[in-house]
């Protein structure tokens, strides 16, 4: 329970724009992106490292439960607060603080959004691959907590692959600087990587470095349609075999097919089992030349249908169909919950059909998109969160799709995180002793568990 | 003290070849490649994970330090048992488990020699990038315990960039796996990262899960003298403005370049203050476009000389002058200290002039190699360990260069790892928080401290 004199303590340091605790508020800031739903005794928003230092000093001091957030995203309830106290809103601290060109560097607030980053580097002539689909609205700390991927992940990696260090205010308010503006640091242990990802319950994460990459100079699409799912994987194989490294290849099965076209008309054929999107990169001349090769590719495996991009304008149009998706979707039922399984690439066919079976079994309409090219699936279960009956099964399903993926060598979570969603299958993959790691670490950095509590580990 | 009883303990899990404690191996593994030495109480090989695992329960049973150990390259004392106890040598834990084409990942001991790896890994088109300048007898275990970096590292990255799950004894012998098959992970936290540069403190790796990638279609290599060492600053700006992100940008300075000349007669100009390597990799087309691009660069600065390699044995005649460095030195003097320090790229040349200044204020031969490409610094301290006086001012230098690398931005160690050599440095670049981070997480994986003590961090 936060007292009169607590909120008092918090009102002086976030002065009078930063505490919000009415009804409204508190109901905005009680979910994310996600089903699960908690609600804040309190809403804080800092400005500074030095308000987000004091505000932990407070809340350990008064064993407060503190839940960082940015634009709230998250698909697992990582933002949600589920022991109520504290949602403390980053959003304000959204400052670009500087982009060094000559070190191709960039240090920034947490709360800057990924595509106005992105947009800014534009500028400079740099860039920042990674490319979450929340990417137009979700902030970079939360990129940061989430270790978030997307779409480029396939030749340019993930968040993590980007991290130079960190300024993380800790549990007892004390400020921590991981890393610096230089592209290798062996210098103890990798406290970056360990805080990227933590999803909020070891520290705050107030200062990101990342590094920055020349833009390719060109990069082109094709979008293939395959009768047979089969041929999507042998695509893959194909691609890679050829010694091409796309830097995106995109699968979407034949409910997707069905759903974006009967919803944006673009004319894809409705019978493709599959339908691939293949982005590559780089000079000219290579491009032009890998762009041929995969044409070619896809020729031999009698796809259905083959759209090569021309012109950005084309690259555009065809990954319009992509982002259209989840749109799409939203026309059929109220509730999309984003599942997100990553198996071993040659797995990735197998998961496919794996799914279609438990969707079957429940009787859930589970069409998945998935990023094909690092065995990332996302299943989209189309539900009614209102409807209990069916929430057990969508419930049932997600499970077993868990444990299948774990099966196949695969991972409960590829990019959105365990958040509160998987809590309770995280030992299927890390196992007992890994449990009992999870729990040393996070009792080493936050003792009183303040920090997010009820995320990844249920410690007590 | 490890009495008859236990010996007799460790005799029965390691078999007969497995346990060495006369005086001859006792020395033998009581250095590395640093200079400093420890006397271990007994050696042991052990051959599977379950022997490490009965190994880890006696040892902390009893509280005896164990210090693990590849091939014992290590540049900072790391693989040195610097409290007695067991030397734990896995070496013949050395086989390729799976090199798994499809999935593109390797699955391996942590004995298995880089170059090995890497030589197996051409027969099935594949690529592993991580190159450390000891990977032709250097142990991929030690490369992960050290993150170990390389040339290569300015486009692909470092050991860290490529690891995907391993396999780990704690220190009271329980077993984890952390990481799968997959190329996207965010299940829990990053403990494959956080296990990864801990230089043997917080467990024993027993397996490694690596990814893999297409083999570049062909590589070029550059090599360019300059007269100014500014210049050498001014090309590394520019190919990377130019849209270039080179293999492999490497420099080294004039005592260099004579020290080389003078041993290899290659046909250096000694005059140089600057000799640059670039090599650049990728389809043919792409690649002999860049190199054209560096070329006219290059000319545009005068450079001295220019040499472009033509074919891959013109490559290798180029690397030859650059890996020939350490054997010309050796012939100098009868040590060479390894020093390691990365700065913000736009700092390298600054830096080089600071190594430069402090060589002269203490009297020594400092001759710099570097990483250019991605600001990591190698002065190599040319001295004579038995001479106690120019010892102090080595040590005097060492720290100055430390301390200067952190105040221009940079890192205390690149590459080679904190190790026992810069313990004492650490809180310079990580702060009072950062070391009671670094102990609360050492303290929560290995509450005895008996995993590497004194390594990283001091703890009692």
């Amino acid at each position: 329970m936060i007292n009169e004199s607590v909120r008092e303590e918090f009102q002086k340091i976030v002065g009078d724009d930063g505490l919000y605790d009415h009804e409204e508020a508190l109901v905005s800031y009680s979910y994310d992106a996600f089903t699960f739903e908690g609600m804040p005794e309190v809403v804080l928003f800092p400005k500074t490292t030095k308000e987000v230092s004091a505000i932990m000093k407070v809340a350990s001091r008064e064993n407060i439960p503190v839940t960082a957030r940015g634009a709230g995203t998250n698909l697992t309830g990582g933002s949600v607060p589920a022991r109520g106290g504290i949602v403390l809103v980053l959003t304000k601290m959204n400052k670009i603080i500087e982009i060094d060109k000559e070190n191709r560097t960039a240090t920034m607030e947490p709360g800057v959004i990924n595509m106005d980053f992105q947009k800014e580097l534009t500028k400079y002539n740099l860039f920042f691959p990674p490319d979450p689909a929340s990417m137009a609205i979700a902030t970079m700390g939360g990129n940061v907590a989430e270790n978030a991927g997307g779409p480029r992940a396939v030749k340019y990696g993930v968040m993590k692959d980007y991290l130079l260090g960190l300024e993380v205010v800790l549990a007892s308010g004390d400020v921590m600087m991981t890393g610096r503006k230089t592209m290798k640091n062996v210098t103890g242990y990798n406290l970056t990587q360990l805080f990227c990802g933590s999803e909020g319950t070891l520290g705050i994460i107030t200062k990101i470095i990342v590094k920055l990459i020349p833009p390719p100079e060109t990069r082109r699409t094709l979008q293939v349609a395959f009768k047979d799912l089969d041929d999507a994987g042998r695509i893959s194989t194909m691609i890679f075999d050829g010694g091409i490294l796309p830097v995106a290849l995109e699968l979407l099965d034949n409910i997707f097919v069905n759903i974006i076209e009967d919803y944006a008309h673009v004319g894809l054929p409705k019978e493709a089992e599959a339908l691939v999107l293949i982005e590559v990169d780089g000079p000219e001349v290579a491009v032009e030349a890998q762009v041929e090769k995969i044409h070619q590719m896809c020729e031999e495996l009698d796809a259905l249908d083959i759209k090569v991009a021309r012109t950005a304008e084309e690259n555009d149009e065809i990954w319009k169909a992509r982002r259209s998706a989840y749109g799409a979707e939203a026309q059929l039922r109220p509730t999309a919950i984003a599942e997100d399984c990553t198996v071993p690439v040659a797995q990735l066919v197998p998961m496919f059909r794996e799914v279609a079976k438990i969707a079957k079994k429940y009787d859930l309409l589970i069409p998945i998109v998935a990023h094909a090219g690092d065995g990332n699936l996302h299943p989209q279960i189309l539900t009614d969160i209102r409807d209990k009956e069916e929430m057990k099964r969508v419930e049932k399903a997600i499970d077993e799709i868990s444990a299948k993926s774990v099966e196949l060598g695969g991972t409960l979570t590829g990019e959105h995180g365990i958040g509160i969603a998987k809590v309770g299958v995280l030992p299927m993959e890390i196992g007992e002793v890994g449990i009992a790691v999870t729990k040393a670490i996070k009792n080493a950095l936050d003792p009183q568990n303040i920090l997010n509590p009820d995320k990844i580990v249920q410690m007590n």
